[in-house]
């Protein structure tokens, strides 16, 4: 099981299609962290008015520290996802039951004091020669990921959605 | 090494981002196919104009019997991504050197004639019980998946992007 943090991830259509591949990939809670979860706001995005995002359960906090009180509490694994210096990279790595996977800001990436607290940080391995991966292919290669050395998963989960 | 193929796929966000993808995995070629491209409509999408964009080689073909007219020729070996009947799962496949990955339209999919036509069908495993996966997403998933089995990778492209 994962579960899947925004912290300050602010693109509504970003957080739309993180979503989709949380769910495509059996994920549990989806957590906003760091500010005011953009699905409160008044003027409502497409993005939150999904019936896939309204299907998932939610929890929000408004400061980092009550997001890691949170993760303490439930001896949750906390994952960054981020280009960082001690960042191991997700091929090699073993994810941990009840692993939490947090993604930072589209622009700014995750601020070094949230980086500093987390148990890991993993990052997608790139060969490009640019760092060109959008957020949302991030997180969806991390979660496959996870998916993917999950050899539990199907007696988890039930089936695979399959074609019609 | 991989080609990328764009069938009919529309939205040009969609299109971007595979397109970071594909820069970001070392892709070859970026194919537009089955269609007049979109990037060639006066009415020009910030995806096109992205140095990104720009520094990929492109091909164009009208018509699928180029595009499969094109890939006989060069031995290359076409692989449908698809949620098929004969669809492989990708974590179990081995993509051939010089595979061409073919992406199909957001709504639509690929068609049955391309997908007959094609060496190969693969899908990525989905979970959750609802085949919610945005194509970009999987199209990112499988280029991973190409990079994370070519262990001659580092050698070929250099080496990876890393931290600043």
């Amino acid at each position: 099981m994962f579960h899947t943090v925004f912290y300050q991830l602010k693109d509504p259509k970003n957080i739309g299609m993180v979503i989709r591949s949380h769910v495509a990939f059996a994920g549990g809670l989806l957590v906003f962290a760091g500010y005011d979860p953009p699905y409160s706001s008044k003027k409502r995005e497409k993005a939150f008015s999904r019936s896939l995002f309204k299907k998932c359960e939610k929890l929000h906090f408004t400061c980092s520290d009550d997001l890691f009180n949170w993760t303490k509490e439930n001896s949750l694994k906390t994952i960054a996802v981020e280009i960082a210096q001690r960042a191991e990279i997700i091929s090699d790595f073993n994810f941990p039951d009840n692993s939490v996977i947090i993604f930072g800001n589209e622009s700014n990436g995750l601020p070094d004091n949230v980086i500093e607290r987390c148990d890991y940080v993993v990052r997608v391995p790139q060969y490009g020669g640019v760092g060109s991966l959008n957020v949302a292919m991030s997180a969806s290669i991390v979660m496959y990921e996870i998916s993917r050395k999950r050899k539990d998963i199907k007696s988890v989960i039930g089936k695979m959605y399959d074609y019609k």
